[in-house]
């Protein structure tokens, strides 16, 4: 059995205090450099296999700072306050002396308490039932998630007309299927194009600068998810002055909300 | 002409590289220590009047690592990363040893491009058409905020009900009213009280821990909207093992969308 192209990309190795060296995969490739969601990932993992951590991800947000280049990087990992049932850490990522993004994450303990869903997922035909997206000829990264698009699938043809929506909602998980856990579901929260490309149907140059992830779900709960379908959903409020925000919401199978994703792109146009 | 209790909340004085002293604010002491609205836009105006900085906000996360005492703080604000055209920050707040919030900071330029609003404001009836709520005898920070509300009012009776929805929309701005900046829209977004007591009609112990803002609005748009009304609607999208998320959208009076807010605070039930 060979190895997961996820679980290669997650690979880091402890290099200092607070350090750890990993390298960029071939197969999480993007239009524009390695995908954000695995670098995402990577620095949460970072975090996860830190010893001195405590609890789950509760939220994490990653600034990228500057193109990351193919390569080794180097994650810094630091626990900035360690509370009774919260943990408050600081992150960096490096490339020889240049930082290539920061952040911050939340890991907290959960406690059974009260709990309700408020936010409805939308309804959706049943995932084996909708036609898996064509991704023959796209970046390595597209590959590496089988998308089944409901609304707004990528463009297939690019005339600039203004569509009046950036709302995409697809099923979708790893390509090939994987057991779900939090560094996969940060990866696969960054799986939706870019969302003027949505309204606009105009390929403009675009990138994430920043991206929140609230993870809702307890290890358990994405544990019983396994490897089957995620619905997810995205959307921009709105384009204004080339800064574009985008909120994607994540629900398992049981239409139980696993994850909450923000991030602001700018764009040219 | 006294000062306005914001301008006098916001004054920061450097000591040090990379460093600024404050002190809280009794007009904005909070039902658990300061009012974390008036921290983030005190760490966010340390960036503001950094000598280094360029352009204007465009995003800024803040975790709350611990409670913040009455007295003093420093903020260190570094820049991580300049570009071009955008900016990355690392912030922390500190008393003492302690560091009690952590967070980062996106700065940028705006740009003539194609701009849309896809976000649609909800209907609500003239500011002025809607009583001014009751602060008397709450938090001084509450009375810090003309509040009227068109839906999900602060509770006038704790029953432990369950009103199936954590949705509050109201008119609000400063009170007196100030025009508005960067900070006092940061600080204003926070303003709303804990979702889980507008769902459960329950006053349980609760905090934010962590807030992400994004700034939609350009420096110009903020001084047209002067001391205007804001409309502002949060929600959460659920409360599960003692963790909750909230989106709050703040639109100016001429129905343009100035600034959106994620935040997750805990709560015990």
């Amino acid at each position: 059995m060979t190895s997961h192209p996820f679980d290669e990309a997650m690979a880091l190795r402890a290099c200092g205090d607070h350090l750890y060296t990993g390298t960029t995969h071939p197969a999480y490739a993007g239009f524009v450099g390695p995908f954000g969601g695995v670098t995402a990932a990577a620095a949460l993992r970072a975090v996860l296999v830190h010893p001195l951590r405590k609890g789950r991800p509760i939220s994490m947000t990653l600034n990228y700072a500057a193109a990351i280049a193919e390569g080794t990087f180097v994650i810094e990992a630091k626990p900035a306050r360690t509370n009774r049932s919260t943990q408050h850490w600081t992150l960096a990522v490096r490339q020889g002396d240049a930082t290539v993004a920061v952040g911050v994450a939340l890991f907290g303990t959960r406690r059974n308490t009260w709990s309700r869903s408020e936010l409805v997922p939308p309804q959706a035909a049943a995932a084996e039932s909708v036609p898996r997206a064509d991704d023959s000829g796209r970046e390595p990264c597209v590959e590496r998630y089988e998308m089944r698009f409901l609304e707004g699938a990528f463009p297939t043809k690019w005339d600039g007309c203004d569509t009046g929506s950036s709302r995409t909602c697809m099923w979708v998980r790893d390509n090939p299927p994987r057991p779900l856990d939090y560094c996969s579901l940060a990866a696969v929260s960054d799986a939706f194009f870019p969302r003027i490309w949505c309204r606009r149907r105009d390929k403009v140059p675009v990138g994430t600068m920043t991206m929140t992830l609230i993870f809702h779900a307890s290890i358990e709960e994405l544990r019983a998810h396994g490897d089957d379908h995620l619905l997810a959903e995205a959307r921009s409020r709105g384009f204004n002055q080339g800064y574009s925000d985008q909120t994607a919401h994540l629900w398992g199978s049981d239409r139980r909300l696993l994850l909450t994703h923000h991030q602001v792109a700018y764009y040219r146009s």
